[in-house]
């Protein structure tokens, strides 16, 4: 299986890491990126540029991590691109709405490209050390073919089903939980910090005891001492995905109250000039709800 | 330390566990409980039958699990009894309201009797292994003296400040998180549902990244797997610690949106009959608010 | 059915119009009251002073209105009093909770003295006018026998069921509509307010088009004008009245999601120090979570 | 003022009252519809039939009453009508987004096509009598020459603000208002039912007494009759008008928790198959909650 011809598309920092795992596994990696520093960076370390989109289409198999719903409207979901890929698999691994995933499945099918869906769970560091987890969803045979891929970039493949459009509504889900999450323990360490309970002796407890995990034990920490800088995740991007949430929610008439508290809770935050801090900043939400001190 | 003669109350399966933790570290257990049955079981494995509270209350530390507000009110909330107490320490490891802890705090403090609280978190399993987490708060000399018979019953003890009540809220936010945690699930179980994708997967891949810890494993089966008998703990029981939680946050003024919409869930759940059903059932309300097949 | 003498208890602002009507209606009042102020006031105006509330209960029909169910339980709810009383009616025309609702009809069933709830709508200038709104529920011997009284105090009787509590129920019920206008305005005016809309123009086309009613008009005014002091209605009372709703709605297993979202909203407003505003201050909160200016 | 000549798009129930009205008038009104039946209906009434829109847009003033943002969005954001337009003023009186607001206003301005938007309330038989509410904002000259146009179809007109958007706006919360109003009485139906108080006689009360308008009276009757058919505006309508209530919420950090409610009861509603049913069937989401009888 090396000495496949890799397409990859957006060399952001998840990116970077993910083609350099790609080109340690043995395939040849052929790189496009918006601004060309990451592109040079990249062909350092072995890989091709591709001049054009076209180029990288010209490859078996495309790889994009692009940041948002714009980018890959602008870049991929273009009628003449697939029209004249020669790729018969575009491996699309970056968050998007459902409603985009829906327009990129029927597109590329339109025109003949197979197309899975494969976001993945991971900062930046698991990237490049391939180990991120991947969530996937398509047509099995295509999963087949991409997941060598998968293997190089990944620790585990998690499958959803057969219609991409489910890898998409899972990382959303999944980020949905971590939202959840964040704004479950600033309610508590308000009411803790309210009745004199110091909310670092609150989350410490939590994350030494029933919920250890890297989300708790991240995001209490940072709840728990008002520590929002510097943004991991900024919090209109935590709005972003809570909507998307919603959205997929509306889409089969799927009712969050959960989410309807997050999104409320965020656009307070955003009201307060919060807009440049972590979305973990949601918790000062709850602190001037109780009429915490500032 | 040992040769101490603990007064114990209450030996319902929590109480046993710990009053034989008490044994086995070498103290002197005088037990108390309103059926006769655990008493003798726990005499069987040498501690002391009392014939009345009083006699409990007349050794020099009493530590009292019992189920609720209501059995501590009735049974420890006694002037009468604490008036004539020898003890000078009473450890109450229940969980119980604000409110009670409070007028517990202040009755035992209006007839000179040391008073700490140490609610726990553990199933009757952990209470018989001696592995609770142990929520304590309280002046600090009595808790100093208390802390032999917390390293006897648990494998830590987590300290929340100086005023009793303040380890009953730790212990009613924590319940509170837990409650937000089957919530959340359910919620994401029931888009992951409604877009085509097995619950199971998703509760899969949280539980293998993300959220790995005992709450979300646990509850998460459950809720995916929509399997809510037997109950651990049953769906009132749920609702009335939601309850604990609004009214801690009422106390202080701490709105609580998560906790709201806790509430509602959970009378929903009631009103469609689910009542002796686990806690987690409350995830039926999110399938039924999506419209998905009974 | 002039020549009756009816007991009345509770002669607060609403208390002394209401037994003024009854006096201008030709009946004898034995009137009782904690201060003695307007005792002497209502004796004044042809009233008879009781020089207990057994006096006041050995009347054919007592009346009381009484501020809250602390009041009612105990001044009213005293098994001695029941047992002695002459009367074999009691119209109870506080706003109480369902609880006490219960308790009450209960004691007095015991007692074998009849009882009847009828709880009113109106300012204290209304019942001065003797043109309440009175709602009632109870045995229909007892209503009938109660009606020319009701005549006398009141524009209109509304009937709710043969269950006194009933009536409770549809006041509590009233008081959450009022509370869910403010909120819904208060949202409404936010919104405008953010969009450059004076608030006053918003309610002004309201209440001259949709929503003409004294409720919409009075608290739209309010809200728009930013005008919460002198308070009518305290916001504690306000949220004490949601907590009656959401506690009648948790009996019967009845979510109220909007009851949810205004007990937050009171609770954020008392902590941000509105608690001797008037309840319409709650829309203060609606401008804080959009950082609107202070 | 009569003599002038009018465009006038889209004659659908409310637009052919509308028209009859400006031809009642005295104006010379040349009309466009999808539809050739309500074109030649109105011809019939003295009305000029329009070619093409561009000959609408030839006229001096132009008012266009269309269903939705697609129809505006289609029909009349057209950079090539808006070029050759003759007409210095186009008065949109449909209810449409806060974005397509934005973008109507920006399109008009670079064409120097004068622009006021101006939503109206009322059913058809209002618009057909001349006499609705017209919610008008945009620049004071422009609205001037509107007012005679306003004076023919409403019996009053509301401002607003200089920027069109605010009347859209204004509309926007006004069905804001409706929909909270509707699912209050829901809620607090539900309550009464399950108290087993008769729903009707409670809005009997609400609008007998604090809550007198067409708002509560209308359809506080459909609730307490759960009478949803025929639909006067069907529930997908309502939802995607508390989706414009959110959205512009969202465009300046607003959040509406009571829209929140509505947004999930709504989803709730079409999740149970009552999309053709008009929105106040949102009340059996309220029923289904309490578990009351289907």
């Amino acid at each position: 299986m090396t000495g496949r011809t890799i397409g990859f598309v957006g060399l952001g920092a998840m990116g970077r890491g993910m083609a350099g795992s790609l080109l340690r596994a043995g395939h040849t990696v052929r790189v496009w990126n918006r601004s060309p520093e990451p592109v040079a960076a990249m062909v350092a370390e072995g890989a091709e540029a591709a001049g054009s989109l076209a180029e990288v289409f010209a490859a078996d198999t495309v790889v994009s991590m692009l940041a948002n719903d714009a980018a890959v409207e602008r870049l991929l979901l273009d009628p003449a691109l697939l029209a004249g890929a020669g790729a018969t698999l575009h491996v699309n691994m970056a968050t998007v709405s459902l409603a985009l995933a829906e327009r990129a499945e029927a597109l590329h099918a339109e025109h003949g490209v197979g197309y899975v869906a494969a976001p993945v769970l991971g900062r930046p560091p698991v990237a490049a050390a391939g180990r991120l987890n991947i969530l996937v969803a398509g047509a099995p045979e295509l999963l087949e073919r991409a997941e060598p891929l998968f293997a190089a970039m990944g620790e585990r493949t998690w499958h959803f089903g057969e219609s991409p459009r489910q890898a998409n509504t899972v990382k959303i889900s999944t980020n949905f939980l971590i939202a959840c999450a964040i704004e479950s323990m600033a309610e508590a360490c308000s009411l803790a910090e309210a009745h004199g309970i110091r909310p670092t002796d609150l989350v410490d407890l939590l994350t030494g005891t029933l919920f250890p995990g890297p989300i708790h034990t991240g995001y209490g920490a940072m709840v728990a001492e008002r520590r929002y800088e510097p943004a991991g995740f900024r919090l209109p991007l935590g709005l972003k995905d809570v909507g998307l949430a919603l959205d997929a929610g509306a889409a089969r008439n799927v009712p969050l109250p959960i989410g309807s508290v997050l999104r409320d809770a965020f656009l307070d935050a955003l009201a307060h000039g919060d807009g440049d801090k972590d979305w973990a900043a949601v918790a000062e939400v709850a602190r001037r709800r109780a009429g915490l001190p500032d």
